[in-house]
């Protein structure tokens, strides 16, 4: 299969924004200052038609054209009116400029199908991997690349990460980008991909599958064009990473939508999905299950099987969470081994009843979360952790937090915490995640998060 | 049927702190603190065996026993150990105590039956009625009462509002309470009553029902005892205000778990289902969703049909939402009239496709929104609003967000809005909702909460 090679766009050692402006009203005025801001050290060239001679713009030199530039070109981006999109784009061809990414809108979205067909086909005639139109371009926090025309203080940018994030639409992309910064996980690469007139999902999933740097890959999608590839890359990718995807268009009315958006024929729900469960894909059906799984799949190690314990400071939230695990049919509570009962009896206090779910009783502090984590983690019969920490008890503070995280890192189980709260579960939630722990807010999300942990790798060990 | 009077709770004119303390390490103390932080005005006695003469606490006279007291007390707070609450109860009992919330643990919980029997007979004796034990007693931000014994900076109160909370459980209740803390709709009373010796939810919904200032009430349940009567009220109570119920115990497992956690039978979830379908209850599966239906009711009014519209400044979260919507079967896209139509072609620039979802584009600022909504809110084709508005987009704004509140005061069709992100989107949503707008952060959660706020009115309206 004929794939393009992104590496010289998400880690480029030059960078050219063509279309870079000192009005900061304009696109090409933020992409160059985000850029800045982001601190990439490579070499940085403003390229805009009207410029004066030696003139700078935010300390960056400003050339009038793409071939002035002495230096080979790995990425170039492209923020210009539509209609002069082609003619630059064939002025990076002729510099030999590796890649290039186009910002501008106003192609297929629009009806331009014409003018959208004439940048694809120079793409392919020098081929240089182009990303857009009509698109958000990418980051990687690793190397600093952020084309991004939206500000930091609307979207807020996420740390370095192990989660690379493919989405055709930018609206919604920006969204989630801003979402995942607000999250403990982190990103590795983000390329919002647009109207695909070149680079297309094909592409970039073969890439992020290759990627090192990429534990976790989440895609929003609108349409598939190019099926045969798709499932191709499907097939080879999910034996090596997970791949999470939400698909727009699951519904006949929503398709129409779609339709009406893209003008990218999104095709038939139940066709998409029969191939993502063949291939083993993460199936989402909502924004928020989709950072709840990236989630639990970025910290989180296969399980060796589905047995499930509850450890609590809330009998209540016990009894939902294991609710929500038994509902799911493929996750169980765990029965523990007579040692593990026997062992428990001997260090809980009276009141804590021994059986799954362990409820500690509100006045639990660390200690007490501490041994009993110990001993039901080395049980044979549990594959799963699940440690309820409500911060509103008596018991719990930020010594309890210290110590699940503790815990975690010599722990080789699968764990997730649900804690629900405001500020000051807030504040533990953000310690916690910070140092590797995926904690969760709600006992349904928890639970689908596990399920789908499960299953997947279910998946990627089957023998084929 | 026999109800108890729990207008003296929530609205003392006196209320005595039995087993207050000086040691901030005790619940007594604790409790003491947060009712004179609650800025509670009507007259308050800390009582105290031990007490000196002419004691005080936390500038609070401490007397010796209950009937030192010469005004007549209308609730009494006790947080005296387990096996002296009898003795406490019945000397409240002889002084014409109106009401008494034991917070106390160490009854039925742990298999001390008889101590708690001792104590309902003791509340029956005096036709006294009193709330728990091993419960977090009452909150009403109104009358300024705070019997919880759990400090404000693990649990944030909530500020005051419509909609009442009761839960068995202290410890989802006070999650669920810190939760509340953080939403724009705001708290009317929030009465955890634990093991339910005496008050019990048939009691609790007879005053809810009742209440002027609670317009919706949210329950978190883990058995029923008096299920005839509480058929009884569930009938009545649903033709007047909806109950949002969260049942724990709805699989085997979850029911075997709750039986060892509250001693209660928690009973078959498929007879507890059947009564609240019968009846109009709001189901919820989850915390996560108790939440996002109080927040619809709330502040929404009835809606008039089932047809939705939805008008977004992002083409694929318009998509993502009418996969939603359409999903529910309930809720449809409503089609725009002519006339509607044909004003939108006229006022909408000419990149909008004028078609439902109406995508206003990214560039889609406050003017646009609002004359589009002016135009679709007339419209005899739609009942439901749904906003989408995407602040990482370049056109939106504060300005967008004052538009929408702005609207929504002179609308009277339902209307919801959908904001995905992190700070400067949360920025927004608090003006917003702090302004009684809903605004929901994925698609999902806003089309399930439509269509229970659609499915409750149409119970409700339907004639018997």
């Amino acid at each position: 299969m004929k794939t393009l090679n992104l590496e010289p766009m998400l880690k480029p050692k030059s960078v050219a924004i063509i279309g870079a402006s000192k009005d900061p009203e304009k696109v090409g005025h933020v992409i160059l200052e985000n850029y800045i801001n982001a601190g990439y050290g490579g070499s940085l060239y403003a390229i805009n038609k009207n410029a004066a001679p030696n003139e700078e713009m935010l300390g960056v030199k400003v050339l009038r054209k793409i071939g002035e530039i002495r230096e080979r070109i790995d990425l170039a981006v492209i923020a210009v009116p539509a209609p002069i999109v082609p003619t630059v784009l064939e002025e990076c061809g002729k510099a030999k400029v590796r890649t290039a990414v186009v910002v501008s809108g106003g192609f297929a979205e629009i009806g331009e199908t014409e003018l959208q067909d004439k940048l694809a086909s120079i793409a392919r005639k020098y081929n240089m991997p182009t990303l857009g139109p009509n698109c958000l371009g990418v980051m990687d926090p690793r190397s600093r690349i952020d084309t991004l025309f939206l500000p930091t203080y609307k979207l807020s940018r996420p740390q370095v990460g192990n989660v690379s994030f493919v989405s055709q639409s930018g609206a919604v992309g920006s969204t989630i980008l801003d979402l995942i910064s607000g999250e403990g996980f982190g990103l590795s690469k983000f390329i919002s991909y647009g109207n695909a007139a070149h680079v297309d999902e094909v592409d970039i999933l073969n890439y992020l599958m290759e990627d090192g740097e990429t534990k976790v890959i989440v895609m929003y999608l609108e349409g598939i064009k190019r099926g045969k590839e798709f499932i191709e890359v499907a097939k080879k990718v999910t034996k090596k990473k997970p791949v999470i995807v939400l698909k727009a268009g699951r519904t006949s009315e929503g398709m129409a939508a779609a339709h009406s958006h893209t003008a990218a024929l999104a095709g038939n729900y139940e066709a998409y999905e029969a191939v993502f469960r063949q291939f083993g894909f993460v199936i989402s059906e909502d924004i928020s299950e989709l950072l709840h799984y990236a989630k639990i799949f970025s910290t989180e190690p296969p399980p060796l099987g589905n047995k499930i314990a509850i450890i609590t400071n809330g009998g209540g939230a016990g009894v939902l969470t294991t609710d929500a695990i038994s509902a799911s049919k493929e996750l169980v509570l765990g029965e523990f081994s007579k040692d593990t009962i026997l062992a428990l009896g001997k260090t809980m206090p009276k009141l804590v009843n021994v059986r799954n779910p362990l409820d500690l009783a509100g006045d639990a502090d660390y200690k007490r979360y501490g041994t009993a984590l110990d001993l039901i983690s080395k049980d044979p019969n549990i594959d799963i952790l699940i440690v309820i920490a409500l911060f509103q008890t008596p018991g719990a503070d930020s010594k309890t937090a210290a110590a699940l995280i503790h815990f975690k890192q010599s722990s080789g189980k699968p764990m997730a915490v649900l804690s629900i709260g405001a500020s000051y579960t807030e504040m533990h939630k953000i310690m916690m995640e910070s140092s590797g722990l995926p904690v969760y807010d709600s006992p349904k999300a928890i639970a689908s998060s596990l399920l789908k942990l499960r299953e997947y790798y279910q998946y990627k060990n089957r023998k084929d």
